[in-house]
């Protein structure tokens, strides 16, 4: 038979990105096209210590169906982390633990959008946040990210275009793809202009643990008042990507509509890895697993940068980040789809910039450059063959 | 601030029956109210055994983000077993892992509904699906269930009536909440009218590996020829509930389509786990493991059936289910809402018939009985608390 597609999902594509993945079967390729963390970032042995516990003495807990709202232990101590380190989540609002930090998005899509609702974001974003906002047929306005943030005029002319707008998306610490923290100052200005157009923030931090240079920027969610951020994150670059363990934590009234939304989604997120992210925070900690991360990024990415000033010098512009897993490298005026394919030809792996422009075959002089992967051999050897098309 | 939920999820509220786990503190309450499979059914021992290897072998692959059709080997063996004792699923179509079957349900139902579209279901149906297709604002239509499957004439009388309906929604093995299992008559006549209507069927089976009396019926996607079956199911019932893994079989172009919804809304499952269940598979098969559990619940559902026989008689109705979890209870006249108060009043905890009608607040005079997981004794005390309220 011939099928009749939702008008959410009919123009849907597969993501670009992931897409490659499935491409990068040539082993004489280097990539710098991947978003994963590093395999050593992985505390295997910790994870399987604690893993074996629980099939000692919990099996019968992890096998079954949990609640949708997430294992309560592991629940608290997010709360408690976030509380700790980052000064963010109060009395007021309630955390639900997620199938990684997708779902949590695509549920606040889903809870607060209806379709030509307008999202806005910042140009360049997160193909994966795009993509689920698209999956509710929502209008998508990019908004132009300078050094320091999001362009605030710019966003404050699109709060006024599109009265509908439903959401701020934001990543505001080490962006995806751009590497760019938000200032405090535009922080503020952000929060502020969606306090007087009345509108939500959705501020996704899945990387703001992987600080490796610099000084911690307050959360939007910290600074907010009156219950108008929704914070996500995961522990798919900390622990473990595969696991798919994430959580939204905002306003209870909020959240509790994503319970219910989620319970029909997948029920709740795999029990098993819920209990052993809960007893590796338990056993031992999240800081010491976390600042050996951030050692072994803060090193590549030097290792990248360094070679990028050696060897690409004035040819391209490329952001600095203080952390995070990504570098966004522009030559202006040239054509990043462009640039990506004279990349993989010969024989490195980027993601055209235009992969995360909220306009889709948007134009973009940019590629977005991965050095959390890659040996450092590979780094050295990959900047080499990427200059020499520049 | 005031929050605006979408059109879609306003007025959604928690599911009946997962709401019920929570209340079920009191030590004292017989619960026949869950759809849980028994604890006895987790193979335990075995599943550590292949955790360990994958622990030791793979861990770098199970700790990393996977492709979202799924882990290939697990794909494969589900195809292979689908064929070999099912006769289902064919070189037309392509299978994916999903986060337990409710997330084929949910990404089958954003695939192909427009809000308003309509979607046929049996009445009595499972909740989860209910729930899941009212996330999208779609209209739910529901036909009778009789005792060897939906009213024929009534499925077609819905058909006519809305002509925007896209998908028949069905249980046809051990229905959840019904235990009934269609006749084969009743599926062809199903799939007749689907193609003179051209429909969809959702074809949910989460149930049918668990036969302990009587003999397998042909699925109706094995029964179909041109490609308008969608067929889900999962392993909740089988390995463990907890993990979260399930599939849906089905047309390449649909599942392709599944594929880029998926990829969006948690971008794929668990990796360790779908390792998991696929190197159970291949040490030592799910033959062996599923037999135990059958003869498990075909004890449990025989001594329900026998206390009930014994202490409520002619005093209700009740089906006489062949696999599966569930015995539906039907006090002709009287009210389901008021039987399952009273019943726990009386400490035993069941679940009203009018959470599984598909217009909310519906009537039913009937209650589900699950016999998977209390003990022996459990089902011999509840079964007289139940009777003491007939």
């Amino acid at each position: 038979m011939e099928f009749m597609f939702s008008n959410k999902v009919k123009d849907m594509k597969p993501s670009a990105i992931r897409e490659i993945f499935k491409s990068l079967s040539d082993p004489n390729v280097i990539s710098f096209a991947a978003g994963n963390p590093s395999p050593l970032s992985f505390p295997v042995e910790k994870m399987k210590d604690v893993a074996d516990e629980i099939f000692a003495t919990q099996a019968s807990v992890a096998f079954q169906y949990g609640i949708t709202e997430g294992y309560p232990r592991l629940r608290e101590q997010i709360k408690t982390r976030l509380r700790e380190r980052f000064n963010t989540g109060t009395d007021d609002d309630e955390l639900i633990i997620t199938t990684g930090g997708q779902q949590g998005i695509d549920l606040c899509a889903k809870v607060l959008c209806n379709e030509g609702d307008t999202v806005i974001c910042e140009n360049p974003s997160f193909i994966g946040a795009l993509n689920a906002f698209r999956s509710y047929n929502t209008n998508l306005v990019g908004v132009d990210l300078e050094d320091d943030g999001i362009n605030i005029e710019a966003l404050e002319n699109a709060l006024k275009a599109n009265p509908n707008t439903k959401i701020i998306y934001v990543i505001p610490t080490f962006q995806n793809p751009a590497g760019i923290t938000t200032s405090l100052e535009k922080r503020k200005a952000i929060l502020d202009l969606a306090k007087k157009y009345n509108v939500l923030i959705l501020e996704d931090n899945p990387y703001g643990e992987l600080r490796f240079a610099g000084e911690d920027v307050p959360t939007i969610k910290s600074l907010d008042t009156d219950g108008r951020v929704l914070y996500c994150s995961s522990f798919s670059k900390i622990l473990s990507a595969g696991m798919r363990i994430g959580f939204v934590c905002g306003p209870k009234e909020l959240v509790q509509k994503i319970v219910v939304v989620k319970q029909v989604n997948d029920v709740h997120t795999n029990q098993f890895f819920q209990m052993v992210a809960s007893k590796f925070i338990d056993k031992y900690g999240l800081d010491e697993h976390i600042d050996f991360i951030r050692g072994l990024y803060r090193d590549k990415c030097n290792l990248m940068l360094s070679e990028l000033d050696k060897q690409v010098g004035d040819k391209a512009r490329y952001t600095r980040p203080e952390g995070g897993l990504f570098i966004w490298l522009t030559v202006d005026g040239a054509n990043g789809d462009e640039l990506a394919k004279r990349a993989i030809e010969n024989k490195v792996a980027v993601v055209t910039g235009s992969s995360f422009n909220p306009i889709q075959g948007g134009y973009s002089p940019s590629i977005r450059l991965n050095y959390s992967t890659p040996s450092d051999e590979q780094i050295i050897e990959g900047v080499k063959r990427l200059a020499s098309i520049l």
